[in-house]
């Protein structure tokens, strides 16, 4: 009997599992995977290393779809930069809205991910950003991103009053916002306050 | 026999099972609820308007923790009130993340939430903004405060790489922020941010 000409079994069939599962429910368990591919429990963890493993593989995935390019473009500008990488990160995480929890509150160690927050890091202390300030622009980016790429899963009508007459400023207010175009003008808002901000601590 | 002094299911019960399950898992269904509770699934649908009318419930209790007072307080500029009712409602959500993505992406219908969104386009329509840029302002808001929510609920290191000299620029501005307050300042950011950006559509 000749081998099967692909594995049973390998970490990219084991991440796409464990995404599904998250993206149905938000959560994972080793097990569940194992029953998801016909293998047992302990062969799953043959292959990565333990539950946090599968986590960064997760990770990896998702965030294979952010473009870094624009952190690596010499002749950009700080802010046009950081506010392209923002968008196609946003992006990237509104695919998986039921994986940000999970994602966002494990720690980073898939290489390729840490590697965009190398190159983000470096874009900001090239442009004289003091190291203390780093962070917070980053981490407050990191926010302003996922809070926003959860409201691009959401239903487009997403405040329904039973009474508009109980509450009709947020009547009037919803009226007025037109439909076109909810999240995006709401996330460039606060994409460039957040940037405003952080010029200010550059220029202070 | 005599009828039991308290019911054997009530609303707030079922409200309490479903937020341990949400508060565990991310998610709940109407049967655990059940289960949690010792009654059969039908009994529990009796109590509640269907599942939806449990997401309800849940965000109720969520949100019970927030403070509206700020959003009523006729002194209080618009910019005060506002971050002082965004810093109240993260610190509610960031007690429950893993409810963040159930309650981000199901419609509003719960009538104490909804009067706290009534206050908040009242105050932003009082303060002169025009209807069209309220709702903008407010979902920009729950950008900030959602995903720093989250934040709020991640590891204390949250970036580790396993070899800092492949990212020397992140560990630099890793070593320079310090530990205590990271959360906060990135908060803050990007709050100040949005709330700066608002005021400029308010003098646009």
């Amino acid at each position: 009997m000749g081998r099967p000409s692909k594995p049973l079994l390998d970490r990219e069939r084991i991440t796409t599992a464990a995404l599904q599962l998250v993206d149905e429910k938000g959560e994972f368990s080793v097990p569940q995977i194992a029953k998801k591919l016909g293998v047992q429990t302990a062969s799953v963890y043959h292959h990565v290393d333990g539950r946090d493993g599968i986590v960064e593989l997760l990770r990896e995935r998702v965030c294979e779809a952010i473009d870094p390019t624009p952190l690596k473009s010499p002749g950009l500008p700080w802010e046009e930069a950081m506010a392209a990488w923002a968008r196609s990160y946003r992006a990237a995480f509104a695919a998986h809205p039921k994986a940000i929890p999970l994602l966002a509150t494990s720690p980073v160690r898939a290489p390729r991910v840490l590697e965009q927050y190398e190159l983000a890091a470096g874009l900001l202390l090239d442009a004289g950003f003091a190291p203390a300030d780093v962070m917070p622009v980053i981490i407050g980016l990191d926010n302003v991103v996922l809070g926003s790429a959860l409201d691009l899963a959401a239903p487009e009508t997403m405040w329904e009053p039973a009474d508009e007459t109980v509450t009709p400023r947020l009547a009037e207010a919803l009226a007025a916002m037109g439909a076109a175009g909810r999240p995006d003008r709401a996330f460039e808002l606060a994409l460039r306050g957040l940037i405003a901000e952080a010029r200010g601590l550059l220029l202070a």
